[in-house]
């Protein structure tokens, strides 16, 4: 497989698991596809998935994905914590192999067309977008669902694809392209919610920190912890280790240690390396070195060990 | 590809790279093996080899090359600063995946019998040994090829295969099975040796530390550097992180920064694995989240960052 391409669709139902699955199975059934996550969510009533694969199959499960929840969602009837716009709120496309940012656009221009041509309205963001204004998700989301109809009718939020007429049943749908982000959750040990905020303050790009990183805080009552919830958008310019060594640094600061951390999700080879490299000073290591030993993981009574001179053999 | 089976052969000779282009040209040569280094050392004298593939190929290239290297270097007239036996000095099979460990130790006694056979006494070491005095490449290797007569007549030094009998062109030849070690070189920011071998003698398994580690020190005189280069002999019951961070440690008792370090050659993904837990704190980080996003690694200039909330899309 040569050229591949991951998608990360978000779907407005994260309560009815018969549906879930429905919405889910072409892709689960589809050959060539493989799926790295599927989360739904109760409280957020959402179903994140994340496949990869050959472009146009991912394209086609993609379209078969978005019909099928068009006809099981009623969006007039959701309710959930999290923020959107429609059935299949948002549909980024990441190119992860042998393809260029321009060629993840041209797909997410074509599902976004098939998507107008079903009725339902399109807006272009990330990579994709037609005006700086709607690169932003955020941005693009505001308002949500129940904005819609107000929306549809101002010339500044007229869709790029589809019909600038609400459909009550499905919403408004967002896709694009993007660069491969990564979720970083940072657990500290405290109770104090204060802490994690401003620790999130200090190194989102929106209130002073760094360029490619969003973060907000949480409290994690179950645990007795709160946690610094973070997306690196571009982890070649703002990566891991520099983002991480800021929270620990900013958290020493209120006598707070780290408790944990957390990668939600997959995360590119290139920013392990660079992990790899900053922690052990390995300024010349690369991820090609690395091999595959899977076995022998489980238990260790075997291995040898001997003291020789540390070279050969 | 199911089963994996590693080989990193030393052989003889690393002056002539005519002579070792013709010993490695059957490795590179076959269909279904993958060379992950070759590396001659003119000061040793010496090529390191390093290849992988499916298991029953992996023995018959190992044959074939060893075959050769008998035919084109004589070791009568072999001189280099590395510890040696024979021209074909120390042959290591190495699991890598969808293998037991008796596996690898079954091959390496074939490739044995095919060695004896063609007149080269022949010890097994590591995991293929037949007595715990012979274990270890270094006992072994004692009195290297110039000992090898007397060592012979010597009924506690019998090979395990072929003849009883001084080959004075090939010498002998020590094969087995071991667990994939790691080769970590740590430079430090002096040029004092004394540092150096103190943290050796720290953290090396024959003087006082860490079970499975070799340790020798080295000047890296062109740079004005000193080095701890080590072998991880079993990098699950001694990892990267913790030996790191006690030659770190050590190093600071006298004032003395680490200005980089050094994986030599492959490195097992669990290895990795375990450098993302530590230093990230990553406790439940699992390579299978790890993507391939080789694309758009070399000019982040197009890369768009967005801030909303650290969730979805």
């Amino acid at each position: 497989m040569d050229r591949v391409l991951m998608c990360v669709p978000n779907v407005s139902e994260g309560r009815d698991l018969g549906v879930v699955e429905q919405v889910v199975a072409p892709v689960r059934e589809a050959p060539g596809i493989r799926v790295l996550e599927c989360s739904p969510d109760p409280h957020h009533n959402r179903t994140v998935l994340c496949y990869m694969g050959e472009p146009e199959r991912v394209l086609a499960v993609t379209q078969e994905l978005a019909t099928r929840a068009f006809a099981l969602i009623d969006m007039a009837r959701h309710k959930g914590a999290h923020p959107r716009l429609g059935a299949v709120d948002v549909v980024p496309f990441v190119p992860v192999r042998g393809m260029e940012m321009a060629e993840a656009v041209d797909i997410a221009r074509r599902f976004g067309r098939f998507v107008g041509n079903l009725g339902v309205p399109v807006y272009y963001y990330e990579e994709a977008a037609t005006r700086p204004e709607r690169r932003n998700l955020a941005d693009i989301r505001k308002g949500e669902y129940e904005g819609l109809p107000a929306r549809l009718q101002d010339p500044a939020w007229q869709p790029d694809d589809g019909p600038a007429a609400f459909n009550p049943r499905t919403g408004a749908l967002v896709t694009g392209a993007r660069f491969p982000l990564i979720a970083l959750n940072v657990n500290l040990r405290t109770t104090d919610l204060s802490v994690a905020e401003r620790i999130a303050q200090a190194v989102r790009h929106s209130s002073g920190g760094y360029r490619f990183v969003r973060a907000i805080a949480l409290p994690l009552e179950d645990r007795g912890l709160v946690q610094v919830s973070m997306n690196l958008t571009d982890y070649r310019r703002t990566p891991i280790p520099r983002v991480l060594e800021t929270v620990r640094s900013e958290a020493a600061r209120y006598g707070v240690a780290v408790a944990g951390s957390e990668i939600v999700g997959p995360v590119p080879m290139a920013a392990l390396e660079e992990v790899v490299r900053h922690y052990l000073q390995a300024h010349d290591f690369t991820m090609e070195q690395v091999i595959e030993c899977a076995l022998l993981g489980a238990d260790p009574a075997h291995a040898a060990g001997s003291d020789g001179a540390a070279q050969g053999g």
